[in-house]
Parts: structure tokens; sequence; C-alpha cells
């Protein structure tokens, strides 16, 4: 439609990103041809350097430039303590918070059926590998791990797979809580988070 | 925040795309981290590639990879009227609706005083040579210049500026129109839309 297979292409590849449908790309490949070449040979050369730098590391799965990641080689966090995430964007987020201190495992992903996602698919022997060299002392043991997925049918279906998996490890099992957002107005609170906060409501 | 260095380079040049915010620009450089490398090679050469084989066709400004665009060379076109836009991407909207068959003209903008763009940072003078062109009889004669500008301030702007600028050069000057759009219901129609609407009604 286009006409220019070289601007057609680069239409094609940005619209292959999440969230970008055909127009929003095509107005991004246009800005691209409008900038100046300086801005093209950077964004272009950031691409092919987050592949060629960025890594998982072999120990937590988080993305990392290094050997292993900084929450795993950070002396100051705990040991006993594993946060599970989805995707290490997650661990961007908790981490801002400043709520946890512990280390983190990625699952790089959730188990759905849908999606042909089953646990095979994620870093969940990996986990296990973990907690038991914990318990045969090869590695600092693990008392706790917090699930801190995605508030969904995928994270519900995960949670409630993994926690039966860690049964019989001896590892506290616990999920981040599930209720209304701060600063919210209960007005505007949807019926499924309304009874989660009901049935996970806090004694005083 | 990220901590690693190649992937905030990426954050931050994605970040300058239009309408993507840190958020989405930290999404977009997460899943072009995960795509396999296929993806992130065929993005980064398209980027470059854009920039070194497509330029602005020198009679009309248009975006082409060829010495002149295919508008300016198609010989099934009307050479006596010349349709004004602001950007390329203008021709793809109104090519793909076949409303017109004659020549274009790309501005590459339009006035905006706040903007600091003025009318010298426009194709003006080389829409007036291509007009006197025909005029001495070195091209072929244009009729009608049509202005298709976006519905603002900036177009108005320009509409009016030009107007003047081409009054005496003995080409009939016109507008697409601006009222309601098809299929809408005239219960959400804004005031200005249909004050102009109103104004430019036409006799039936």
């Amino acid at each position: 439609m286009l006409h220019i297979p070289a601007l057609e292409k680069l239409v094609h590849e940005l619209s292959r990103l999440p969230g970008i449908g055909p127009k929003t790309a095509q107005r991004l490949a246009y800005f691209i041809l409008k900038s100046n070449e300086t801005y093209s040979v950077q964004l272009s050369e950031s691409i092919r350097r987050v592949q060629s730098e960025v890594h998982t590391c072999p120990s937590c799965f988080n993305y990392t430039d290094r050997d292993i990641c900084r929450y795993c080689t950070d002396p100051h966090r705990h040991n006993e303590t594993i946060c599970l995430v989805e995707e290490p964007s997650d661990i961007t987020r908790i981490e801002s918070s400043g709520a946890f201190r512990g280390r983190y495992h990625v699952l790089h992903g959730v188990i759905s059926p849908l999606e042909g996602i089953t646990a095979k698919n994620l870093k969940i022997k990996e986990l296990i590998d973990k907690i038991d060299a914990g318990i045969s002392g090869d590695a600092p043991a693990i008392k706790e791990v917090i699930f801190a997925f995605d508030a969904d049918l995928e994270g519900d279906t995960t949670s409630l797979y993994l926690a039966k998996i860690l049964q019989g490890k001896n590892v506290k099992i616990s999920r981040i809580a599930h209720g209304i957002p701060m600063g919210s107005d209960i007005d505007f609170i949807d019926d499924r988070t309304m009874n989660r906060a009901m049935e996970n409501r806090v004694e005083l």
C-alpha cells in the first residue's frame, strides 16, 4: 500500500511489537524516516546491542549483562526468601517499591493451557533444584517462596500448581495479597476484587 | 533503574518515538530482548535500510525509493491539479480513497508559530516555482490547487496564507470539505464541526 518496499518492511517489523497496530507502526516508520540519521543509527544499534549484551542470569533467570545478576550477587539480600515472578520486568516493579530484600527467581511465563504453555516450558525445575540444594546443604537454605504473579487465571493456576509441587519441601509458601488497590474508591472496585478482598480480610 | 546499560539505552531510544512513553518503551524493549535474534536483526536492519533507501521526491517531496516518485511519473494522472498535503503519509490516506487522480505536493509541515514553523521551513517556494513553470510554459500548466490539510488551527492558518500567496497566479484554489463525517450521528458532533458544516452547506 505504501509502494516503497523498504518502508513497508519497516512497518511490518514494527507492527510485530506488542500493542503496535499497523496504523501506529506506520506513524513510527514515518517518524524514523523523518528523523535525522543519528537517531536511526542509535535506535538500530541499541536493538542489536541489547540482544548481544543482555542474557539471563544462570541462577535466577533475570536479565543481566554480568555473569550473575546484581540481585543474586548482592550480599545485603536475604538468601532464605525467594520471590517468584513471571517476567524480569516484574522485578523492576517490585524493587522500586522497596518491599522485598530477598532473592528472585523468574519463571519466564505462567502456565497457560490456552497458549500451550505448560510447566515444562517454565523455569520450575530450576526452582526445585535450588530448593533441593538448600535442603541438602549445597546452597543456602530457603525458608519461604513468595508467589508474585499477575492477578489473573493463569497466575492463579500457576500458584496452585506450584503450591502442590512444593509440598513436603518444608518451605513456607505465600502469595502477594490481592485486594483493593491503595487510594482507590470502593465504589469502582469490580466484583472479583471485592470478593478476594473480603475473603482475604486481615484481622486488626 | 533497570541497571543494565544496554537495556536502558534501548528504552531511552524507543521512548523518543511518538506516542511511546517510558512504560511502553520498557515493554517493547523487553519484547525485543525476549524475541529471537532473527527478529531483532530484521528490525534493526529495516530501520537502517529505510534511511538509506528512502528519500524525498525532488518534484513533489513525497517519500520514494526511485529517482522520481510513482505519483509524479504516472502517465494516467492529470497534470493540471495539485493536491497539497502536510505529510507524505497523507498521500497514502487520499490514495486509498481513490478520490483524487492528479499530482501531489508535500509541504512537510504546516505553519505553526507556536512550534516556530514558518512558511520558510515548508516546501512553499517549490510549489510556487512549479506553478510559475506552468505559467511560463516550461512545465504542464496547473489549473487547480487543492488544500488537504488537517482540520485544525495550523491547517487553517496555512490555507489562508497560501490562498493569499497564490492570488494572481490564475489558479483555482480549493480546500477539501469540512463537515459531518460519513456514518456519524448528528447528536455527537462537536460545535465547531457543526458550525463549519452549516457554513459550507451544499445546495441540492
